[in-house]
């Protein structure tokens, strides 16, 4: 235990320490942003790219148009654009916001979007550098200019801030009106399955309304129309429910108010306190409602926060989330599986964990090509973003499982996926999703969200069970009629030998009988 | 598509830009940290309490006397202290690396730690003051020093920067000769099972010459002794592996190094590089040898990475990576399961995964007591870490069910764990774990990482089925002598009435021989 060793004591380690810059962590353990591997890396390029284009326009309100090309441009590197038509970024903003990490408008406001952390799409102009050296090139212009902005850039990891090495004003551009597009290049794998292919298919089915463009690697131009034609209404942002809420915010949100007494602490800070509520938690709490917020001790704080969690109060309002909607659910699902027999959505009440609200939606396709003696293939939304990955550790996958499918007229190995040739697509809106990771690719299963995945399944799946009944009352009655067609001639025979009528007369009207009833069920048939 | 409304203009949405700072991150995402639920963060806050104390120990080469209280002081808040005889903190530098995230000495060093990132200690500290709200308290004397500094903190995580609220030089501390003590507050909930209790008991495990007295919160005390009284060879730190590095980093490295020319660069700052294997680079590179290394174009580095990729070059040094050890591992496994019958312990030799050492070590304890029908236990390790959580996603369960356990004489139900009163045991030591997330619960399952376990856990499987076939044997024998001694008697009778001897001096041989032979299997059984 001795210490004669220069280098082992306590002076020596402090020189050692150093601050480390979030660039830096994310550049080291990239595979927590899910860069893991080339196929991975290549979708997750293009996901952070269009997941903030549509963002941008959703806030804009302007209905998006998406173009998205992916290149081969030499050996394994891939050259990914996008380019949208949202309101443009103001030229001081741009650096900042592609080439900083943990820089956004998003984390500090409570309401459904897409982005959440500010790390997205600069991790991916990062990990693009990372990996080919290139810096990222932007082009932006907004309604009120006549240029359009350009500027090439890389991220100073050490510094975790952006390095501009280029940037002008252009006149002809891309742009037309306003809108941004975004150039990267990155070490990739294509792959149909699993990667930007499949990851653009699933996002026109949680955004209805975009029109997104796709030129693949193999040259290939794939159109995604809208499905509709209106935007959903714009989720608005509220503020935080006292059930939700954590000592240290409290005693922060304390500190930092302008309300003069706790009551209008409560009600001006919170959602859902109204004067009453504020009072019976002042009165619970045993502390005065004229109390300067800011002289609260931390034993009064924390009576405070025991009185804000036991008092009775309605939960959160409900539109900081904007939901797809039954019927734009089940427009999209129609025009991406037209081979569909039966397609049905459901979109639950709002539901509230640890004060924040969610609201769950599940549409099913049932008569899938291909896919009969398969397990039933999940598709999984959170704030209408695919979810590629991870499925096996999240709570739409848990849902799925602990469903009885065999109530709804499906197999189901057990405490596994169903099997049928059949979609499950699954949407969590949120005004802020527990992600299991910081590459969100899968929900955590807290029970209340797993408890509502599976009620909304279960409304779903009866829609689906009587669809299923029908369809084999129907295949019955058929087999039935088409015994009794079999022997419509014979029948006739007996029939004109007991009436003395015209044989082939009476075999007709059978035949006509029979064509009818089977018209009859095929119309009682189909999507409701 | 119109922008009439002032609050949908792209310079609206620019006032609403923000920058995030790393606290405020993780104080929103705590649950990535693996504070997920009081249980579990109960726990989170001792590990890297204890992490860091052992890591302060081995760095400064001092046999570590660890003691850990965890009291419950109010409702449901636990005061957790942690005290260690480590080389204690310079007080200069206490404020950082308790109050600030992404600050630390092992991030930029390339040698096996506990921990890696900087965000261990200082994450344990916000979340304690989040919940609530109470400072960390932090004694810390160096050797060179009379008095102890004590100082309380917090973490202003809106700037990440440490907020001293105290702080004082006090004459009679618990600290004797030299060592650092931590004091948090938590709110959390104690549970015996996959809580403190059994990661200090694993943590014993997988530091042999640790001592560590435990104080549980129902007033328990339980000291884990050291089963070996030298600490292991430290590792060494290491330069990087040509094998292991991006473009990006490449980069990086050429503009900021001191070498004059190519091949100066390529052996002074990577590791395993000779002058030789440098040659060799720069003609496949097709550059010039003495070329300057910050001169080299975009096209020129690209050409050296995949020269550095393509030559070969010796796989890095390994003294980066200190391992538990054949009978270290054994000592501290027969120390916690005494019970056990039979245990085996085997170190691999070094591997390497893109550029990175790793070693992988396997123990096997057989005969543990009330867990015959059960699945065998698998005990995780990483850099000497428990790893409590998450088994399903990561390398080392994979690899144990790939295992095929059945030729080695145990049951094993397809594709799972086998069944057995078995601990499995199993440790990676890296200079880089590659984690699956920040929360550090389970490895990445990368091919090569999976198949090294596997070939690990085959050789310590051969020597516990030569245990279990020899125990096997001795049963039928032991079967064969107890039927021989049940008609000792009558054989006995029927050789006197052969050799006209006296009967009970010939029954009280045989029964000797019996009792020797029983003997002589016990001295050939058991351990190693």
């Amino acid at each position: 235990m001795s210490n004669d060793n220069n280098e082992k004591t306590a002076e020596y380690f402090a020189t050692q320490q150093k601050e480390i810059s979030v660039s830096q962590f994310f550049e080291k353990n990239k595979h927590l942003l899910g860069f893991d591997n080339p196929t991975k890396a290549l979708l997750m390029i293009v996901k952070e790219a269009v997941d903030n284009s549509l963002d941008a326009c959703e806030e804009a309100e302007t209905v998006p148009n998406i173009k998205v090309v992916v290149k081969n441009s030499e050996g394994n590197n891939f050259r990914v654009s996008v380019t949208d038509n949202g309101p443009g970024i103001v030229k001081e903003q741009i650096p900042k916001i592609f080439g900083k990490l943990l820089y956004g408008s998003k984390f500090h406001h409570l309401k459904q979007s897409r982005g959440q952390q500010g790390i997205g799409i600069s991790a991916a102009v990062l990990f693009c550098q990372l990996m080919t050296g290139k810096p990222a090139k932007i082009w932006s212009k907004t309604s009120n200019k006549k240029y359009t902005h350009y500027c090439e850039l890389l991220i100073d990891s050490n510094r975790n801030e952006p390095d501009v090495i280029k940037e002008e004003d252009i006149e002809n551009s891309v742009i037309k009106e306003h809108g941004t597009k975004i150039e990267m290049e990155i070490v990739g794998r294509y792959r149909r399955k699993q990667g930007v292919d499949d990851y653009l298919k699933q996002t026109s089915i949680s955004n209805p309304f975009a029109k997104i463009t796709y030129h693949s690697p193999d040259g290939k131009k794939t159109v995604f129309p809208r499905s509709v034609t209106k935007l959903p209404k714009p989720a608005k942002e509220i503020k935080p429910h006292p059930y939700g809420v954590e000592f240290g915010i409290l005693d922060r949100m304390l500190k930092k108010t302008n309300a003069k007494t706790l009551v209008s602490f409560l009600t001006k800070e919170f959602s859902s306190v109204g004067s009453k509520g504020a009072r019976e938690i002042c009165k619970l709490a045993k502390l005065k409602k004229s109390a300067s917020p800011s002289s609260l001790k931390r034993a009064e704080i924390k009576k405070l926060l025991l009185a804000m969690q036991k008092v009775k109060i309605q939960r959160p309002p409900l539109d900081c989330i904007s939901p797809i909607g039954e019927e734009e659910f089940k427009k999209s699902l129609k025009k991406e599986y037209p081979e569909a027999e039966f397609v049905t959505a459901i979109t639950r009440e709002p539901a509230v964990y640890r004060g924040t609200p969610f609201q769950i939606e599940v549409g099913l396709a049932y008569g899938i090509d291909g896919r009969d003696d398969k397990s039933a293939e999940i598709l999984r939304f959170a704030n209408r973003v695919p979810l590629m990955y991870q499925a096996g550790a999240g709570a739409i996958l848990e849902a799925v499982k602990k469903t009885d499918w065999k109530r709804y007229g499906l197999q189901q190995p057990a405490g596994s996926i169903p099997l049928g040739p059949l979609i499950i697509a699954i949407h969590m809106a949120s005004s802020w999703v527990p992600f299991i990771s910081e590459s969100k690719e899968a929900i955590a299963p807290y029970p209340n969200i797993v408890k509502e995945i599976k009620l909304a399944i279960q409304d779903a799946g009866r829609k689906l069970s009587s669809f299923l009944s029908g369809k084999r009352r129907l295949g019955e009655q058929k087999r039935r009629l088409q015994a009794f067609e079999r022997y419509a001639t014979e029948v006739a025979y007996a029939l004109s030998e007991l009436t003395e009528k015209n044989r082939k007369e009476i075999e007709n009207k059978i035949i006509e009988l029979i064509k009818e009833r089977t018209k009859l069920r095929k119309d009682g048939d189909g999507n409701e």
